[in-house]
């Protein structure tokens, strides 16, 4: 089954919004097996939405489009549809009721324009809308299915998972299900993790094995095709056992987690907590760690000494290691780690300084940062790092050697 | 001018990364007047590509393509391009030269299978990457220019600022130029903005005026056409000057700037520091701080508080305060920001505490938020917040009060 997406909406192609509906419905149709060729953004016009359908009609099995079943007179999708299909439309009234139930209970009134999102598909399916206005809809014709969704995600998202995963599902052959599992690595570069797997990306079809790299990680995606979701399990569990055979050193998680998230559980298993002194990443990987619920438990505080008064002042570092070694050295990642570890009696202590740039600092280099990892009855260790990229990306990269340094010796 | 935008990459279908190329190379064309039509997204696969392209061919003057110049056979972008356009490609030695650098600067040696990311069109123009290896190209065929850059946003914007926009600016009819002025509200709703100005939004036609939500922030970009800068600056400005008279308090800023920009920017021309103390927002707003070029001359340092025993052994807040008035609680935002300012000398503090979610704290609501702010002479002020959506929401709203509350109080 081919499937096409189209998103409408003028707001698109003037780069006002990212098209993230566009990545949302891509990722879940690849969970369902469904194969998308192609992604369309069309804006709010008349001709040209006429001419993506119609050739679009012609490419694929089923057209998502989302956008365009508002109330103004921009929103065009549901009638452009219907006149390439030639199926028409009729009031619907559950949903011109659900309508005027939503109006009420704001305590508006429902203006005319608004009744045309209660017109559906003659013969064509309803999907209801649970957090806003207008009803999503399918329907068939000229050998294709058509999917209608209402442009904000908030209001996508949920109605496709609660309602047309399962349309689809009654459409597909119910032999076979599409089943993924990825797989998360920190620590190697891309092009070295595809040289170390490459005969078994080339060798493999079922699984298949495709790698990605993003923000300083790579993951890898098996995807099996098979009878069912078990079956499709089995057939990712052995080429899932040699890579970790060959590459597992930098594994640090499976599935949808972040290294924030596996060195909180990690701590929290263990019933150990950390503190952070932060000077180039600012507060980013407090962030990250915050950023996990229930990170409390494991997370007692941190720093940000950005400034050499708050280095002096907040951890106890003499001026002489700064003026000696400098704030981007590796002694003062280790004063880092250590005090934060000493002023807030937590088990592990994590120190990070670097040049994040635009300019050099100290004379040293934009990119060069030092983590440090302090820990209960053992050596201080501090990891020099020379990094490439903007800012935020020194930044980003900078937090999560940070964390991963962390993570290597909780496991 | 008509524009299209192709990406072009496997990883964008089955929805594993955003199309966020598409939306900057959109919001870049409409600063230079040029109208995009569509934007498609295609696979890593031959015929499918060189479809799209032909397609888009018959109904555009510019075709943007992104991603595919990279060394694999997967890589396909250049070679359909000459195909369809019957340019042929050629070797080009400072490129070639510029590759082997790269390589050797990494201490990497060269495989042979890069030598093709240093294949031009013939007759061509080349952009050199000044972040990755391989160039940006253009040629001109079939009536239409063909324009290919690189896939990863961070090579492909900088060359798109740096190279792409003078070689169109050099295609366009000198005699109009297309003039944005963006205005930056906080503390204002969308619909609240709009309808304080909805007279102004409708009478006008040039320049228009376009409201934009995002984050907890509201925008209007004013674009104006005109025959210089100069003039379209003059009609941007009676319409700005009414904006500014009715909604003026809630603006904060013109242009590409973030709340801590301006923050930070004050700060350093006041010659004033701040100090930080943050519960719920997990050190992001020393993360938004931070993100700013320059920002250690203002900001000393701030701490992630985030468990009871950090708010009591690093800023020294009695147990009977957090437990009278729970850590969620006006009381607590006063000490923060207080004991924040008071540990470093800073001029400022500030001081946030709330419930991020998902689960409620101390028995009050997700979203309420306390932010406190500690000035020179002056009263501390604290304001409670109640805030919606998911956790992430609520720390970025949240840290963006805190920003603005210093804000106000430096103007």
């Amino acid at each position: 089954m081919r499937a096409e997406i189209v998103a409408v909406g003028t707001e698109l192609l003037l780069g006002q919004i990212v098209n993230t509906n566009a990545q949302f419905l891509s990722e879940e149709l690849a969970k369902l097996g469904i194969d998308v060729h192609y992604q369309t953004v069309v804006g709010d016009n008349r001709k040209r939405l006429e001419h993506v359908i119609r050739h679009a009609n012609g490419r694929a099995d089923v057209i998502i489009l989302s956008g365009g079943l508002g109330p103004t007179d921009d929103d065009l999708t549901r009638e452009v549809v219907s006149e390439v299909t030639g199926v028409p439309l009729v009031m619907h009234p559950p949903s011109l009721s659900r309508l005027k139930d939503f109006f009420e209970r704001r305590g508006r009134s429902m203006t005319e324009n608004n009744r045309k999102q209660a017109l559906v598909f003659k013969g064509g399916t309803v999907f209801p809308n649970e957090n806003g206005t207008a009803p999503g809809l399918a329907v068939e014709a000229n050998a294709c299915h058509y999917v209608l969704l209402p442009g904000p995600p908030r209001e996508l998202k949920p109605m496709f998972r609660k309602h047309v995963i399962p349309y689809f599902r009654r459409l597909l052959p119910s032999e076979e299900v599409v089943h993924s599992r990825v797989l998360r690595f920190f620590g190697i570069g891309e092009s070295q993790l595809e040289t170390d797997i490459m005969d078994l990306i080339h060798c493999q079809d079922n699984p298949t094995i495709a790698p990605l790299a993003k923000e300083g990680e790579v993951t890898l995606r098996l995807t099996a095709k098979a009878a069912s979701v078990a079956e499709a399990e089995a057939l990712i569990e052995r080429p899932e056992k040699e890579i970790r055979r060959r590459v597992g050193q930098y594994l640090y998680g499976t599935g949808d987690v972040t290294l924030a998230e596996v060195v909180v559980k990690r701590l929290t298993a263990l019933r150990k907590t950390v503190a952070l002194a932060e000077s180039c990443t600012g507060g980013l990987v407090a962030n990250m760690i915050t950023s996990v619920p229930g990170s409390s438990e494991a997370f007692l505080g941190g720093y940000v000494c950005y400034s050499g008064k708050a280095k002096r002042k907040w951890l106890g570092i003499p001026a002489s290691v700064l003026e000696e070694h400098g704030t981007v050295s590796e002694q003062t990642a280790r004063w880092l780690a250590e005090k934060s570890r000493a002023r807030i009696s937590s088990d592990y202590g994590i120190g990070v300084t670097g040049v994040a740039g635009p300019d050099r600092v100290e004379d040293k280099p934009v990119g060069l940062v030092y983590v440090g990892l302090a820990s209960p009855g053992k050596e201080t260790v501090v990891k020099p790092l020379q990094l490439t990229g903007l800012r935020e990306t020194i930044q980003v990269r900078a937090a999560k050697h940070a964390l991963h340094l962390l993570y290597q010796h909780l496991i």
